[in-house]
């Protein structure tokens, strides 16, 4: 199977309604073969992940994301109302299938559970007194690597990070040492509708300037 | 043009001596379209971008990455000497594209400055009393996907976080916001010498655990 890397990247939106069906093996080793890929500061690769197939653990997984999602879910519905016509019914569509995943999580076949250890990275800005970002340049680009095979097998996946509020529970779970920390949670799946295809975004003039902030590109 | 994405991901090496041949505004088009389409959380899309071709500005983000490469070199120096043989030998090649990049990163023909907004980011393990990475899930898809598109159109880059040591200046120089701040730069360019190739990682079933941490997958 080839696909167009700019075609993957166009088409990988959100698929938040998974089918139950197991996935083959060869697939789910190209998926994570495409994460081991992925660059990392000093080529440390500084993350694990933990693949639960096991349905009790799921089940539990899904039994801890459930309260964060109805927790979460309060500041998207005000947001959606504060939106009009198409914007706001997309956004109504998309809490629907968003409340889907909030309720059955753990029914999706596979969760990725991406996992960081941050004694083996150089975090460059911990201490400019502002929330620091760096650590993750060395765990997402490996978690996209992730989506984009999943969007070139024609499997169904989303990103949430709402599991971090119950990490201490996720690591007992899962055995995760004392040392290595939760970061983002993967539920991956062939897709109970349409799956990939168009998304939204802010188109470049607005994410990009010209030498200077604010100057259009 | 159409690349594969595995053939991408899988040849996406750093690349740090570029010539300073300017890219063609539709190739730099199609990279900083490839940010755009990336994944964020709740499609915020809190990332920016300043797109540095000026000449001066460009000299200015090399002169202040001279030290700070100067003095990130040491540790690498002396992991390199804990190292025997091949490795030994490959991670000495790697110290000599890193200095000349080191000593010109200001020469390439464009710097990508990534810039992000954490106020705009739901930052879940912030409170967790360990270092935090979740805000870096909202940007560095986004830089994987320049990585990825740069790979496909033939074009050089390496990530750096060493700048953000010196983000007041940065900011300063590129007029970038109080609430803004700085977590990647990307020089881009044509390779000087063979660009993309072949990369060293650690095989999946080091990364990949099945259903609990240390069984392997």
């Amino acid at each position: 199977m080839s696909v167009d890397i700019y075609e993957a990247m166009s088409t990988l939106r959100a698929v938040r309604r998974l089918r139950q069906e197991p996935l083959p093996e060869d697939v789910l080793g190209r998926i994570l073969q495409a994460a081991a890929w992925a660059p990392s500061g000093g080529n440390v690769q500084p993350w694990r992940v933990v693949v639960v197939r096991d349905a009790e653990k799921r089940r539990r997984l899904g039994d801890l994301y459930r309260p964060q999602w109805v927790k979460y879910r309060v500041g998207a519905v005000e947001g959606a109302a504060r939106l009009e016509g198409d914007a706001r019914a997309k956004q109504q569509r998309m809490l629907e299938a968003a409340d889907q995943l909030g309720e059955r999580m753990g029914e999706a076949p596979v969760i990725l559970v991406f996992c960081f250890n941050p004694s083996r990275m150089a975090i460059t800005d911990i201490d400019l007194g502002r929330p620091t970002v760096v650590g993750g340049g060395s765990v997402y680009p490996a978690v996209q690597n992730v989506m984009l095979a999943c969007r070139a097998e024609g499997v169904g996946c989303t990103l949430t990070t709402l599991l971090c509020y119950e990490e201490r529970a996720v690591k007992s779970l899962l055995d995760i040492p004392e040392d290595w920390y939760t970061c983002g949670f993967i539920p991956i799946g062939y897709p109970q509708l349409g799956g990939h295809g168009p998304i939204s975004r802010r188109p470049v003039e607005k994410l990009a300037y010209a030498d200077t902030w604010g100057a259009p590109f």
